[in-house]
């Protein structure tokens, strides 16, 4: 990955950390929190082209104020055992900023965090076994940003089966598709382009596996990042008005019914 | 359209009927209510193809009761005025009948709908003026069944302008790219998967304009609602447990933390 | 699969034809020729619903004039050892009645069949070894009428290992994925539409197994003919000029330069 | 657009260059030839980012030898009025190279080129008309590189009309649609993928208009060759077998029967 003379990339990786504190074996795994060593793996890769930060869970607003999201550049989310205690106003704010253009890439048991389903709208539900299956992870877009410097296959020696049919919108991008020793196979490495905002899905990774300190799974993860960083404003899409002839001034929306209809507006605005 | 041996498809169309029962010249267009009208429209294609009714927001759950959606193959959306009073609850059903399998056509303004937005999970938003402008319908996937039986292109004098950037994510197939007047262009018909079910979005029509009334956007409504009927059984995307070589008998999902950690488990389900 | 009033589509299964003549382990499989087979799985599944004939590599013009594909609604293709016999000729006009509208099945080792590429634009390479493998085929696509009736997976318990990357373009849609036991996976299923043509690529099947007479295998080759026959009349698209205004009469293309240039035009002719 | 520490990319811009020649109004509007106005416009976007050279199909080879293939980067192509003279060849040539990794910019009436028809796979046609429409175009993926820095829409004033059904396979992503005074639209800007190779197809252009001289058509172009650019080393897809657990060193194809039947590949290789 070359270096670049743009500004660096501001990271947020956000954890969960509930498994960390509350099993020893995941503890010994990830001594200081899995947020902590997928952050180590996207430094390792993006050098001096990434700032990286973390927060968890049990900060206040779960470590994503307004303020935070603003000065982002891209949020990476691990989650699992408590999807259900993210807050859904934190929830509603990180959705409006990724449709504004914040990047976001999705781990593994992310697949059915509030966020990624908020964004898909379908259940986002697979077949799951967890029993040290070999994962294989195939690229099959050899030309993607995402799946510079990796092998084709990626060989992740145990972890937890993921398998089709994985219920996600049809990605605009198709990157990768592992296998499982037990056979089965998964859309693996999925892009989506959301409202202004990027969106990579890679499923490798666990809490029971040292996934994290995988070289090629930390490598796919830093390119993931990189490419859902905007290079644009952040704005969210809006609705206006545009006159005829006039392309580029748009004017506020009024409501479905208009001025003259007033009183009407006003019964059906209880 | 050829007749079929096959069971009619149930079809229920649902109408706001806001605009029909305040504005007089809405009235005067659709003095049946818009739902009405577009019912028959699906009814002069289909014919013995398909049982139709009608429903509006004013009923009890707006018509949309739990046997109501399980008596149904395909609901057919308009809605503008009103989107907000449409109860929560009540898209919340809709959306898990939905990726479950029952196929979804949602006209026009319905593209800021709750159901559509939640299917989306972006803002649906675009840009718009009503003015009269000529609506040209282009074909662009011409062997697609929802283009059967119509022209290149549909010609409609007067109509309500959508233009883009619409905010939607790249449709699974590109069907109608639609032009105005003013020479704004639309993304004006697309289909999306979505779970177990079928989506199709057409933006023609509009309560100030007889769009409702022209018979090739009647075909078009017609070419869709046959589109996105499901021949599979009704059924939630489940995530399940499958044993290594046992491909068949998923079994239930007990959480994220096994059950020999039962403690911390109850621990973190409060 | 429901029967219908609709006329029976015209299948015609295309078999090259020669190891069945050259090796006896093949023979001994497919005693009356891999087309035969083919042909036999698809009627058992379609009924009155198709007409079915075969034709070989050896016949003249391969079996394939223009008389032929003008009386054919959908051809099915299975080559192997000799794709570099069939004449160029034939492979241009069968490419120019597939963008016309004729459907076209390709199965397994076609992949590498002159038309084959020649729709795609690729080299249609993968990565390949025939030791006996099982193959899973895992659907993608839960609402395709390519899946009516499968399990999910399939199970093939002996095949050849086709894997990714598969040079092929993005399939419009992506239908089915399999596994093989060494570990590979391969986009098994494909559909494309191309002009007018719609193509279904299938790679299960191949010479040295008996994959043909599997009857899940049989089942969505049937699906896969029901797919890609066209109900729209047999028109290769044509470059026309149109008026401003005039929609739907449009006219002869008469050079890239205008007849006033005339002289030019016969100097650049040459 | 921000410099960059990397390589400059290496761009040959093609000119078929003959209108030029042949009819003083073009000579008028592109007195150096319409290759070196486009080379122009690249390079006052890319800067030290590009190092361009232009050619046109009078050099010998028509300057695409296999030397000057393998020290590009991206090629530029714009072809016209003698399509048909491009010796098949070359053709050939410049497919393998695209499919190994060059990146291709085909501009306005190279749809109708040898090398974007192979590529493609299809027809390639479209309607048109030449008669001073305004055309305007509109971003439908305002989050992708080829958008940056454009307003949304472009407009260009005069330009010949391209119109759908464009009969290309849906594009992997689809950046721009245009609309023309006459109310055609067509999908004006789209990228697709094929081998190793990138490929961005763009119609705004034409020898009759100055739109090569349009800023923000400058721009665009720009953008698609940045994209195009590949980052991985040159190399055409091949078909290799891979023995089981070996998942890196596939070795050579020896043909579609084994080497014991060695007698009865012979018979077949004639």
């Amino acid at each position: 990955m070359t270096s670049s003379t743009a500004e660096p990339i501001r990271v947020l990786v956000w954890g969960e950390n509930r498994h960390e504190q509350i099993e020893p074996h995941v503890a010994a795994i990830y001594p200081e929190g899995m947020h902590t060593t997928i952050a180590r793996g996207i430094a390792e890769n993006l050098g001096d082209g990434a700032v990286i930060n973390t927060t968890t869970l049990d900060e206040p607003e779960h470590g994503l104020t307004e303020e935070v999201l603003q000065d982002l550049d891209v949020l990476v989310w691990w989650g699992h055992a408590a999807h259900g205690e993210v807050a859904d106003d934190v929830v509603e704010r990180v959705h409006r900023h990724v449709l504004s253009g914040l990047g976001l890439v999705v781990l593994h048991s992310g697949h059915w965090s509030k966020i990624f389903g908020k964004l898909m709208g379908t259940t986002c539900t697979l077949r799951w076994r967890s029993e040290q299956d070999r994962e294989l992870v195939w690229t099959v877009n050899p030309t993607h940003p995402i799946t510079e410097g990796v092998p084709n296959p990626i060989i992740i020696d145990a972890q937890e089966m993921y398998g089709e049919t994985f219920d996600i919108p049809a990605p605009d991008e198709l990157i990768f598709i592992s296998s499982f020793t037990g056979g089965e196979v998964f859309r693996s490495g999925c892009t989506f382009r959301r409202g202004h905002g990027k969106i990579f899905f890679f499923s490798p990774g666990d809490q029971d596996y040292p996934v994290y300190h995988h070289s090629d799974v930390r490598r796919v993860i830093a390119n993931g990042v990189a490419w859902v960083k905007s290079d644009r404003p952040r704005a969210l899409p809006t609705l206006l008005r545009y006159e005829t002839d006039d392309f580029f001034n748009g004017h506020g929306y009024t409501g479905p019914i208009e001025a003259h209809d007033e009183e009407q507006t006003d019964a059906l605005a209880n």
